[in-house]
């Protein structure tokens, strides 16, 4: 049974949505347990809606809660019995597997370095964020930690996002590849350049060369690296691009009466198909590289979003990523001078 | 009338699609004149097949051609008699007003820069991509040029990205935002921590801040500043995801007799929703800050690119935009120390 600390105070729509999403994983799932950490009454109140197996949800009481406005460093130090602190402080006492929530990323970043740490040879954990593509699911790290990053770091990555790829979605030698602005040799900023011949010297992942951004969305690759503010401008336009195209279409759908006929037809194709373009079916973003999981989901995850990241603690608990990641790291290429 | 340079031996689709471009500008305005300049015999042979206005078009032999894969540098000085750089010289010598290539990024970069040559005062002219929005569209400035930017040339950006927007598209007091991994003051990499007070002390835009990439296609802005690296995955992302959606939508409409049906009367409504998306719609991309106007289309450009592209250097021509960057630019922010 893997063990998940599910921060039910943390995001937009929480404590109503982040408890829903617990008793569906495990209505879903037997190998998962959920401590439910946040302001008892609160979560109890919402956990009497529904019908659940008792065995596998207990509720720990916090009685603060980290707001996302605060400073992430003041708001971990001074706030011990907050949702956050107290479900990554589990996680750090090996009470729990994994940490799950949709509350502040500052916090959940600086909680995740300070509380639970840092595994041995790994410089700055980064966000992993899965998005779809046309054929199935691109991971692109760092989506959100490190937005000034330096060589090592990214390569460092790329093995950490094969390692989680390979395991936790089955990608067989997923393909790495760093984001860059052409596919030329000479084309890249200082980072991109300095970084390409690093990846091409490591033997241990399946580096295939640059990817335009055109190419992402294509499935051109399984892991992207790139630095975070990069990353995050990646993810994020990916969210807001998808939802303006897709009312759009809504929008042309209602505008006569011919075509709203025609989208009563045509309807359960379409969301069918807009399914598999839903990042929220992949649950949240790991912060790899950490002793122990730290899940971070959207601020404005709903019970879908959460219950998938509990699953995909399953998945990942399971598979012994953390011991391959260490070891993987422990052979950093090194470049011969010219 | 507005004299345009058309490199018709540049891009994919050369000369076939940039000939009929050309005709189909003059055949839409009586503002234009082209001078189509490529291998003689070649072009003459294209342009046989249009009726249009011979006062309009004028054939330009040059006999060399710019391939992609060229080093820029290497081909603007040795290929003197190539469509590209003979195209260039007519703008230097004054003989056309703008330079319209689907050709070499590479080659138009640096050839603008050494042949055509910089505004007094402008530091690196960035490429001005213009991409479509849920209301209108947005300038993305740089979103190619220069891959690792100094704050102080993101500030001339601004300034020339917002003078291009008030008299290109008569957007006034255009929202300048500057692009980001989130709202709050402190974050951000140290281009954008750097960058963001000197945007701030300048009278002469309207920056309204930071802006997520997100808001992009939600019409958040109207000019957004960002390095070249971020600009051009800004781009390509809206590209390829853009492609990617609308043809998996396309896959729905077609996977069962039922949604076929539907497709055929929610057709009309979806094809005009879907040309407000399309950037082509706007024409190509100008290198803004040179001492004339040079047009990079996409390489795999088709007639209505080009078209509009043409049209486009009429209304830039029009108005005195290189008069107000120059004085724009003489008045650059200093920050006071604190």
């Amino acid at each position: 049974m893997i063990k998940v600390a599910l921060d039910a105070m943390g995001g937009d729509n929480a404590p109503g949505e982040i408890v829903k999403g617990a008793v569906d994983a495990v209505n879903t799932s037997k190998e998962c347990f959920v401590y439910l950490v946040g302001k008892e009454d609160v979560v109890n109140n919402e956990l009497s809606k529904y019908t659940y197996s008792k065995e596998q949800i207990e509720v720990v009481n916090a009685t603060e809660v980290i707001e996302t406005g605060e400073p992430p460093v003041m708001a971990i130090r001074h706030k011990k019995d907050s949702s956050l602190v107290k479900a990554l402080n589990m996680v750090k006492n090996k009470e729990a597997d994994a940490f799950v929530s949709a509350g502040s990323s500052g916090a959940i970043l600086v909680g995740g370095q300070v509380i639970v740490g840092r595994l041995p040879g790994v410089e700055r954990p980064p966000i992993g964020a899965i998005v779809p593509t046309d054929k199935g699911c691109v991971l692109i790290v760092d989506s959100g930690a490190n937005v000034d990053a330096r060589p090592a770091f990214l390569v460092q990555w790329a093995k950490m996002g094969s390692i989680y790829m390979e395991n936790c979605l089955g990608i067989k030698k997923p393909r790495v590849a760093i984001v860059n602005v052409g596919l030329e040799e000479e084309k890249g900023n200082q980072l991109v350049k300095e970084t390409f011949p690093l990846l091409k010297a490591c033997d241990d992942i399946n580096f295939i060369g640059s990817i335009e951004a055109r190419e992402i969305p294509r499935s051109g690759a399984d892991v992207i690296v790139c630095d975070a503010f990069v990353g995050n401008v990646i993810l994020k336009l990916y969210e807001g691009l998808a939802g303006t195209i897709i009312s759009k279409i809504k929008g042309a759908f209602y505008s006569n009466l011919k075509s709203k006929i025609g989208a009563m037809l045509v309807k359960d194709s379409i969301k069918s198909t807009l399914k598999t373009m839903d990042a929220s079916e992949y649950g949240g973003a790991p912060l790899i590289g950490l002793n122990g999981l730290v899940v971070k989901t959207h601020g404005s995850a709903k019970a879908k979003e959460v219950k998938n990241s509990i699953l995909q603690c399953v998945t990942f608990s399971k598979s012994n990523i953390n011991e391959q990641i260490v070891e993987s790291l422990s052979h950093m290429p090194e470049l011969t001078e010219e």
